[in-house]
């Protein structure tokens, strides 16, 4: 009997000893979009990484999930490292829900999502995919950090970003998040070197639409939706204004909406 | 010259005496849905009305637009009432900002969203299109409100909230709603008059998936979204409780996402 539990107490140090953080990873621009392969590569250097992201780009798709249809979640392999990987037929949060309950059966030490090719500042966040399923990750209790770079581009260089998003990752591990917050972290597009890092509010500002319609070739009108962003917002501890300054920029950002400051203006109302 | 300025300042007036509030009306389960037929009809009784909203059900499209195919928006006739319809290919949000930009060319003085067949209290207002859409009109500047029923069935009956959704809705005219927030109405499903309205926050809850996995006839796994809601929260203040003790909630809904209360900790980090 007693020989038994030192087996025990010997195989519990090793595992100890040995563990590395489980980390899932997703995105919103699909599993072989450069963004996510980068930080897959990353990620392997300091976790066991397993990833379930979509089979397709699913940027704009906020927080959606997926109840009126089915799911497939295939694993893949797409190159030679250490990662396990999976592609799912649905949405950025679909994957954090799948990736958990599904393939991992548990909940994992960190869950990163990006890298984005495109901004996910200021009201941008509530567009996004790549940040629905850091905060779908925050809700089930997993920290995690949504990573973009402001380029849109397939061809975006990802190399400069390295040192910083494995020191924020780092961070992470090592401090922890509050319950209920998850990291924001916008990269400016630089061909020079960052100025540093910022911590954030979301800058308040907008899309001003301005849709183009057209004609099918059966005379249908349709439109394309289309805009520019107008930053309302002056502060100079906002994301944009780090940003536009070559810092990098972290917002921690919440999913309790309660504007809790008008509580008190409603109880005042005749209801 | 005098007699321009009199003739001006008598159709101003004119103006303001007949003037009736433009609403915007949308929701998530589609045009044809009873909660956006019933809520078309009251706001009849206290504005201009144009409806804009999806041609298909919508729920948990969360925050998503439609940035990556093309958006249709016809002009339809549901009934005789006298609102103006619209059905759109897209998502709520996408309804609110083509309704904004394209079908009325201005602000309305108020968008409302609903009435929604199923809950969207706790953290299922993150999920939900139906708030989606009043957050997106938030965005945009829109005095804007979401009101939901806590009952998901086709033939539920929404006939006991009309006094409430009215009084509501005068409230928000009246008093308009500070920048940046708008509000999550949820009505309890009940059978006895209700015990009032509570002004709540946010409750702590997730939803704890059960993936139902599945085998097509060509041998292929596959998934269906299921699992059941945990509310975590024990609070007298939140909308599940009131909502659990036949209270109307009503929560102030923000989309400044930052959680300004981990600034500070953030600060700290080595970084």
């Amino acid at each position: 009997m007693s020989k038994i539990i030192v087996i025990l107490f010997f195989d519990e140090i090793e595992l100890k000893m040995n563990k590395k953080p489980l980390i899932l990873v997703t995105n919103d621009d699909g599993i072989t979009a450069p963004g996510i392969r980068k930080l897959i590569k990353l990620m392997n250097t300091i976790g066991d990484v397993v990833v379930v992201a979509p089979d397709s780009p699913q940027s704009g798709m906020g927080h959606a999930i997926t109840i009126d249809s089915t799911l497939t979640c295939d694993k893949v392999k797409i190159d030679d490292e250490a990662q396990v990987e999976y592609q799912c037929s649905g949405t950025p949060a679909d994957c954090v829900k799948l990736g958990v309950r599904e393939v991992l059966k548990r909940k994992p030490d960190l869950c990163v999502s990006g890298i984005n090719h495109g901004s996910n500042s200021s009201i941008n966040v509530i567009y996004s995919g790549t940040m629905s399923a850091a905060i779908e990750a925050g809700i089930e209790g997993i920290p995690a950090i949504g990573f973009s770079l402001l380029d849109y581009s397939l061809e975006a260089n990802f190399d400069n970003l390295e040192d910083d998003i494995l020191k924020i990752t780092q961070n992470v591990l090592d401090n922890g998040l509050p319950n209920g917050v998850v990291l924001n972290v916008n990269f400016p597009k630089s061909d020079v070197p960052f100025k540093g890092t910022k911590i954030c509010r979301q800058a308040k500002g907008n899309w001003e639409e301005d849709f183009d319609k057209r004609v099918n070739p059966l005379g249908k009108e349709y439109y394309w939706l289309s805009g520019k962003f107008v930053n309302e917002d002056h502060g100079e501890d906002t994301d944009d204004w780090a940003l536009a300054n070559n810092y990098i920029s972290i917002v921690p950002v919440q999913f309790d909406l309660t504007a809790h400051h008008f509580i008190q203006g409603l109880n005042s109302w005749d209801l």
